[in-house]
This record gives C-alpha cells, sequence and structure tokens, in this order.
C-alpha cells in the first residue's frame, strides 16, 4: 500500500484513486458507519486506541464481578474481518491536521482522508474537581471496571480482619455519585453483590452492615426517565438496601469518604458516575463545543466549515424533532453512525442528493437495578419489575455481538440468577491504593487472637 | 474474635482452645491440606495474597487469547466457604516468627499457629539474569498472563502498521525460552493464534511470515518426558510451524530478541519459561534448601527441627521413592497437602501413630502442544496426538473447580476447535513497553498511503 509518492504531472493517472474514509473511534457509532460503508468503492480505515469494541452498557457487570471482560468486549479485527474495504488501526489519535485533511497519531502517522467521521465519545469528568479521580474512580474502560472490582473486593477482604469498627464501617460503605443509568445499576449490583453474592463467604462480616449509598444532586433518580418510573427506580433500589440520597450534591471527597449537604459518608468505596465529558474532537478540529466539550454538528451530522467531517455519537450535541437533545445512548450513536456512514456512501457513487437531516428514532429505555428489577420506557408503554428485567436481558444477550458471547453471556447469567453466585471475582492488576491511613498502620504489630 | 486479651492467670480457662493451623498459600497443596482439616477440631487460617485459587496449569491458554482469567480462578472464599472451621485471609506474609510461633504479614498482623502448612509455591526465575524480567517476563500469576498476551497481540497490532521489514520481522518473530510443559505450551499456542485465530484478521500480515522459536538449553523439549515422546512432541510443534532450537543456551535478552550460541534473534516478544525458584518459605524459618530455594523436608513433609511445621509443593525438594524427586505438578501438590493435612488432624485427634512417609503417586504426565496435539505418558502407556490431547482436554475440563466454569471452558473450547477464533483477545492494563526505539520513531510524521 505504501508505494513511493507518485509526482503530480509526472504521468495519466491509471484510475482515480478510491476515496479514503477514516473513521475515528469503534464504539456504536463508528463501527455502524463503517458498516455502512460495506459496499462503497472506498478504503476505510478504522482507529481506535484499543484493539477491542465494548458493549459499554454492560460495564458495570464487570465492575460489579458477575462477567469477565472477555465477554462483553470483542476484537474489532475480528467484527470487521469480513468487510474487505476496511482496515483497522490501533494507536491514539492525537489531532487532526484541517489544511491537509490527515488524523494525526501518537506514534506520528498520518491518516489521509477524504471523508472524516468522528466518533471519539465521551469520558467521565468532574468538572474542575480532576483531584476526585484517583479516590472516585469512573466507569469507561475496562481498565476502569476491573480496577472499581478490585476495589470493591479488596474492601471486603479488609474489613473481615478489621478491628477498629469505625475502620470497618468506612470499608463497608460504598458510595456511588450519580443517579443516571450507570450510577443506579452500579448502586443496585453492589448491594446485591454485598448482601447476596459475598454472604456466605464471609465468617465476621455482617452482610447487612454493608451500606450502599446512592447519592444525587437532582431531584430524582433516571432524570431522563418519566418521574413515575424513577419513584419505581427508587423504590426497588431501596428494596435492595440502597440508601437514596437526593438534592444531595457531593462538596467533597476525599479517601476517606464524601461530603453531602454538610454531612460527611465515611467510604473507602466511591463509584463516579456523575457526569460525562465529551472527547476532544471539537478541539481537534478548532470546532465550536457546548459546556460538555460536545460538537455542534448540522442536523445531517456534518460538522459546518469542514467538508467531507461528520461527527456522531457522545461526543455531538445536537437537538432532536422534539428539541429535546438526542441521548448519549447506544442506540443513538449507532442511527447516528448508520447516517453518517449512508451519506457518504451516497457521496462517493455519487448518487447524494443534499444533505439529510438526521431523525433519532427513540427505540425506548430500560434501566436495570438488580435481580428481576428494573425499569423501562418504550413507545410510550411504562414498566417496572420482572417484566421490564426480563425485556433488559433478552435485548442485552440479544444485542451482545458474537454467537459465542450470546451463550456465554445468557448461561453466566442464568448461573447467578438462580445461585446469587458471581464469578468473576478475581482482584487483578495493581493492589488498589485505598486508604491513606494503610502506611500508618502498617508497623503496630497485634496479637492476632483468632 | 477479636476480644480484649485474657491474662494468663486471671481465670479458670473455660476449655481448652482449639489448636491453630495456619496454612500459608491456597494453591493446589494449601487448599488440599485445608480440606483434609474439614472435620478437625481446630480453627484453620488460610491465607494468601490473592482472593483466588488459580489453575495454573491453563495459565498459558489466558496469555494466548482462549480463555478469560476468570474461567481459570476461582474465590478461595467460595471454595471454602462451606468449611465452618476455616477462615480465609488475603495479605501477603513477609515472615516467621519461630519463637513465638506466628506468621507476620505486610499489614502489621500475626497469626499465631500450632500447626503450619507452607504451601507458597514457586516463581519463575532468571538465575542470575533479573535483569531479563522486564524484556523476557514469565507466566506465573494471572497479571503474567494478561500481561504477555497484551504483549503478543500488540506486536502484531505494530506490525500490520509497520512499513520498516526488519522491524515487522522482529515484531512478528516470538521466542519462548525453555522447553519444559509451559514452554511447549506457549510456543505452540502462540504459533496456532498467528497461524490461524488471526489469520483473517489482518490485512498486511502473511500469517506464514510469523515466526514462533522454541529455544531450550537442554538436548531435548520436555526433559521430564520418555525421550520418544520428546521426540513426538517436538515433531508436533514443527508441525505447528514452530521451530525448535536444542542444546540452545539464551546468552543474552533485550528488546531487541535473544542471543543463542552466537546467533542473534531478533525478536519483540520473549516469553520466559526457563526456570523456577522456591518460594522465600526456606528463609523464613531459616531452614536448609537446596540451589533452587527449595525446603530439603522430612520425608512426612514436616521442617526437621520445626515441631508442627509442614511445607509441601513446589517449595520443598523431596525425592521420590525411585530416588528421582517428586515433580512440581498439580497432583504432587495435592496430594501433599492431603498427607500433610491428616497428619495435622491425627495429632489434633491425638490419633497420630508417628511420622508416616509421604509417597508419591504419579497419576500420570501429559504437555499439550495444539489442537487435537499432546502427549501423556500415564501408568507406562505413552499416548500422542489426538488421543492424548482428548485425554488432556478431559482430564483438564474435569478438575477445573466449580461446575460453572467447567460448563464455560468446555464451551469456549469446542467454539475455539470448531472455528479457530479466540474470543479473550483483550489488549488491557498499561500499554506494553515493547519497544526501545519506539520513541525515537515518534516524531518523524511519514505521508500515508493507503
Amino acid at each position: 500500500m505504501a508505494g513511493p509518492p507518485v509526482p503530480h504531472s509526472a504521468a495519466p493517472r491509471p484510475a482515480a484513486p478510491r476515496p479514503r474514509v477514516v473513521i475515528v473511534g469503534a464504539g456504536f457509532g463508528g463501527l455502524e458507519a463503517a458498516r455502512a460503508l460495506a459496499r462503497a468503492d472506498a478504503d476505510v480505515t478504522v482507529i481506535d486506541r484499543r484493539n477491542y469494541h465494548l458493549f459499554q452498557p454492560l460495564l458495570y457487570q464487570v465492575a460489579t464481578a458477575a462477567l469477565s471482560p472477555a465477554e462483553i468486549a470483542w476484537p474489532i479485527r475480528g467484527l470487521l474481518s469480513q468487510q474487505r474495504n476496511a482496515r483497522v488501526v490501533m494507536c491514539r489519535v492525537t489531532g487532526i491536521d484541517r489544511e491537509d485533511r490527515a488524523v494525526l497519531t501518537d506514534d506520528g502517522r498520518r491518516f489521509a482522508y477524504d471523508y472524516l467521521v468522528l466518533a471519539t465519545g465521551a469520558r467521565h469528568a468532574y468538572f474542575g474537581r480532576e483531584d476526585w479521580a484517583g479516590v472516585a474512580p469512573g466507569l469507561k474502560k475496562v481498565d476502569d471496571a476491573t480496577g472499581i472490582r478490585a476495589r470493591v473486593l479488596t474492601a471486603f477482604e479488609r474489613a473481615e480482619t478489621c478491628d477498629d469498627p469505625a475502620e470497618r464501617d468506612r470499608l463497608l460503605t460504598f458510595v456511588v455519585v450519580g443517579a443516571g443509568p450507570t450510577g443506579v445499576e452500579m448502586a443496585g449490583a453492589i448491594a446485591e453483590l454485598a448482601r447476596r453474592a459475598l454472604a456466605r463467604d464471609f465468617r465476621h462480616i455482617d452482610p447487612k452492615a454493608t451500606r450502599t449509598v446512592l447519592v444525587e444532586a437532582g431531584p430524582r433518580v433516571l432524570p431522563a426517565f418519566d418521574p413515575r418510573l424513577s419513584e419505581k427506580a427508587k423504590a426497588q433500589l431501596e428494596r435492595l438496601g440502597v440508601e437514596v440520597r437526593l438534592r444531595s450534591p457531593v462538596t467533597e471527597c476525599s479517601a476517606e469518604g464524601v461530603c453531602v449537604g454538610g454531612e460527611a459518608i465515611g467510604a473507602r468505596t466511591i463509584v463516579w458516575a456523575a457526569g460525562v465529558m465529551a472527547s476532544p474532537a471539537a478541539r481537534w478540529l478548532g470546532a465550536p463545543a457546548d459546556r460538555a466539550g460536545r460538537l455542534l454538528v448540522a442536523p445531517d451530522l456534518s460538522v459546518p466549515g469542514h467538508p467531507g467531517v461528520y461527527a456522531i455519537g457522545d461526543t455531538v450535541s445536537l437537538p432532536g424533532a422534539d428539541g429535546r437533545p438526542v441521548p448519549g445512548v447506544a442506540p443513538a450513536a449507532e442511527q447516528m453512525g448508520r447516517h453518517a456512514g449512508r451519506a457518504i456512501a451516497a457521496r462517493i457513487a455519487a448518487r447524494y442528493r443534499g444533505a439529510q437531516a438526521f431523525r433519532y428514532r427513540d427505540e425506548g429505555s430500560i434501566a436495570t437495578i438488580g435481580r428481576g428489577a428494573a425499569v423501562a420506557e418504550i413507545r410510550g408503554v411504562r414498566l417496572s419489575g420482572f417484566a421490564a428485567w426480563m425485556i433488559w436481558a433478552v435485548a442485552h444477550i440479544w444485542f451482545l455481538i458474537g454467537a459465542r458471547n450470546r451463550v456465554v453471556v445468557g448461561l453466566t447469567w442464568a448461573w447467578t440468577y438462580l445461585t446469587h453466585r458471581r464469578g468473576a471475582r478475581l482482584i487483578t492488576g495493581p493492589a488498589p491504593a485505598m486508604t491513606e491511613t494503610a502506611p500508618e498502620r502498617a508497623p503496630k504489630h497485634r496479637a492476632d487472637a483468632a
């Protein structure tokens, strides 16, 4: 592919070169954009800094030891191996050369494009309190999930052998900040893990002594849902033993716990699910963005002033047909990816009939809370409890990519449902630095009475 | 359990305290020792620095992306949750107080013992070339395996976009040092991964261009097996495309590759399977050890001069009935654990009839090489090829702990066998620092012709 550069006027070109489409990001949106270009007469390059596509909606199940990373992640190469016009490149994008129309990467390469799709998503954000990142990790990447899993499980291990009642309480208190879908799912899953899955394994911990606190600055959980479902979700969380604190903005986070509304909650484990920030795509282009860094795109998802450049998914801000913004969920990203990919395919095939506005088709929202507990809103129908949970389970198994994973995840869930056990309870990676005080305690040898 | 200390002469003791048995290490040996004490009237404490028991014989399958860590590891608490006299403590042992008879840990605690079982295993060793550890990782822990997996997969990712033919060759050359069972399994699995599983996913790599080199200082592969099986194993490795270099001690290891017998083999990925070193158990006790650090135990597995202390598994050196040392394999560790546990149980129940010598029952040896390829030696019967491989697969699924994992691993293997695909191809954790030269290449931006 990397032949010597042909001088501009040297020889008649044997054929028009195939247009180059570069897609940055292989999440739900980027992957759909690539697939929509499967039959285009183009060279499609998909760039991602990971070698896998992550089924992010189930990441909280990795963080709470129910699933393994490989059960919800799939190598991008494998997903696109049948698409002959696509190639996959693993590296980190660092910027865009707008004049020369090329994507720049951290290993010093340039990927020239005729069309560009930015599908770079979002990451969690602390909105000016980036110093909280160390004590209150968010949940966006596989390593985030295995890190949170190690923290939660290590907290139980330490509590089991802890003599100081105040410290044991801190170790057995889990605070989740933010009551959107991720926060609700994490809080429910931690409460279930503590009260059921781990109950029989510890000798000195009373599962009832664990405390899971869900802290939300706004007036209700799941603010994107109908208020009646927010109420139901709150009741289901409380039935699982989660303390729900509404109208409680966090004013301080440390290794000792959080402060909410003047009250200090001692906790060694804090999970951050309170906000996201768009990727730097807007900055790379020097294009206008909203407060959360999201690119302001035209109704057809193109970036104004940048011909041939589209942006999709969580990294863009777009008002929907009803004036409400298109939500940052997987189906929205997929629909946008398909829309942008088809627009580019039409332009390449010279059957482009002008910009078509993207229309978001709301296929419904589901948030799961725990075993047999969920809320769902599907085309105006509201469901909660077991029925919503069944729809959630079937939908998620169905959408999981790869036949093998569908079987493994289905089996794993059936097994977890029937036995209350969780298989992936491994503390891996470097030891989590959970307590600032631990090194001080170390020198004091004490007699063990057991 | 941790009540206030009772002064020595304060009150008559209500009953004789239950003897305390401390088991350090929850590998195959330690776990069996704990189980052998299930009915003993004792307090059994199992200490491990991990929260899981690892099925180490399958760790190479994690390193080569066939299985996930959670499929071969199981929380120790879950394994012992039914055994009411046992408790599990996760921490790192740092030494033993021989006078006060207590195990010391890194968090400053002491675990007093009446009986002690040291089942602390072995780790890989570089025999004076510890500086090679960074470039030639070994395979003993889960994090080793996910690290090697990230290296191997990253090498393919870099090779796919590499323009320099010499560098591409280095990226696609995988050297395994040491042709014991682990080395043979790793070499075979890498060759299969490269030639089959990844073949269809890359656009610019010719799977035939990958090179897997198995380097062994001795005169044959699998030296613990019958020489005829060593020959068969070598032939099967070569059929998979592995270059086997015998009588080739490694004289140098670096990020550029290895030197064997004056020849430099350029390779970005080196896996160390050349030797193990016992845990520091002998040092903790100040007891005599052999050259590899293994404790010299009495025939009944007790440590001479340390009453009530037993040592088992890979951390001890013991001649078998035939004069050959008991091999460092899982069944030997399990048998030793059972032997030591039963001896302690007998002493506690006051039905101890003196030291009984441990006798190793050789249940046979199997080493797997690849899909349908293995060698086995079972009670004098030698098998190779598909028959040996079937025995290996059935035996390993059978011995995997936990009903769920048996099903998942069985399904995963069936799927891998039928499709040549591998599901767990995730590059997780920090990016592997594979090349020393990469930063030098970075500033040179080059035009991408694709």
